[in-house]
């Protein structure tokens, strides 16, 4: 029997949100592997998986470590790359279930890498960018006609970033993806760009603790969740 | 009884690619609406659609305009939106049909906006955008760690044009949409901000003539299909 490996787009937190065809598989493959963050708080991804799953399948857990520390990261791929190999290798079906896109920020894509040198079947199966729940729920559109989209991760938030300045400058929707932690400078130069006024801040979409807030300069001076999300609209009236 | 709308993002093609959801809400509505293009053509987003659809349902397909007359486009889009909230005043559960997601350059928008300036109950389900099943599929990560991404529509593709210089300039990641026509400028463009090499050319992913170009040069001097997508790459070696 020839093995496989799938990478899994699970979505970004409603189980309903999986595709059709995520379902297929992941009730098709003999073993799951789920990443899991924090030591036994278990995996995001396996639990918006679950409902799903209608018969007995092997799941594997894999702790990630949460770093920056390149060298600790690239040995933890590393490893669990070759563990996915080597489970292909004995004629498993492999399904790895990451966050919302396989493709977009996510840690799927290192082990992608790793593994599409070896010689083994690879399918990547997309899920609903996190953004783009969150522009259905909230009713922003991300882009219209001539408009730009981009999307930019926190590390850019700073004020006097050069980088910033010009993607506020040319682009007329932007996505600020994990808009986590004090965001007063990044505030600041949407209202220099224009962007401000049609933004909207969304943190922990769909949860219990969910804030949706189209009035971002209330978000001043708060630590946001990790799981925030910040939409700039251009020279858009608030609504 | 209370009626609603629902629009809802069927995903760039293959039907298994609609998300549970949108399954599931397909088959509780009452009417299903879906855009036709060209007369007699019949709507891409309803085949996409109808393998899921286990009951029988009301169909109409709505013929959209296509043109750039703002005009022509303002009526067809108030006429439509006015038919919509009226069948949900009587009661109905409409869902509106429509490619890839509902918020990423879809005529939905459009329709959206008129009605929720209604007294009527509106739902948006999100769905796979095109350019991210293309990522999955060609294996083509669209943003990792600290790099950001653009989405750009095909206005922006001439030579020398200022805001596209500068969007090369600061993204590393950009997916040009409708890269249809000719795209020997824009290669050119890319080229020189180093975004050439770690290219690729997609045209009807899916489909039975299907093209996954990687050398892009040889996409010189072609007319393009319309549903042709360039995801360009900043300082990657080329695969």
């Amino acid at each position: 029997m020839k093995g496989k490996f799938y990478g899994i787009g699970v979505g970004p937190g409603d189980p309903d949100l999986l595709t059709i065809k995520a379902k297929k598989v992941l009730n098709d493959v003999d073993i799951i592997l789920a990443p899991e963050t924090k030591d036994g708080k278990g995996s995001t991804a396996l639990n918006i998986a679950k409902p799903h799953l209608n018969k007995n399948i092997e799941i594997i857990e894999k702790k990630f470590p949460m770093t920056y520390d390149v060298e600790v990261l690239n040995k933890s791929y590393d490893e669990i790359s070759n563990f996915i190999n080597k489970l292909v290798n004995d004629g498993k079906k492999v399904a790895f279930l990451t966050l919302g896109d396989p493709m977009v920020y996510s840690t799927y894509i290192y082990l992608f890498k790793r593994l599409k040198e070896k010689d083994i079947d690879i399918e990547t199966i997309p899920g609903i960018t996190s953004f783009c729940a969150i522009a259905s729920k909230v009713g922003v559109p991300l882009g219209e006609n001539e408009e730009t989209i981009a999307i930019v991760p926190s590390v850019y938030y700073e004020k006097g970033d050069k980088k910033l300045e010009e993607i506020l400058n040319n682009i007329n929707n932007i996505v600020f993806m994990k808009a986590s932690g004090e965001i007063d400078e990044l505030i600041d130069e949407l209202e220099i760009s224009g962007h401000k006024e049609g933004s909207v801040f969304v943190s922990r979409l769909g949860l219990d603790d969910e804030i949706i807030e189209r009035d971002i300069e209330k978000r001043k001076g708060i630590k946001n969740n990790y799981l925030s999300t910040l939409i700039a609209k251009k020279n858009v009236k608030s609504r």
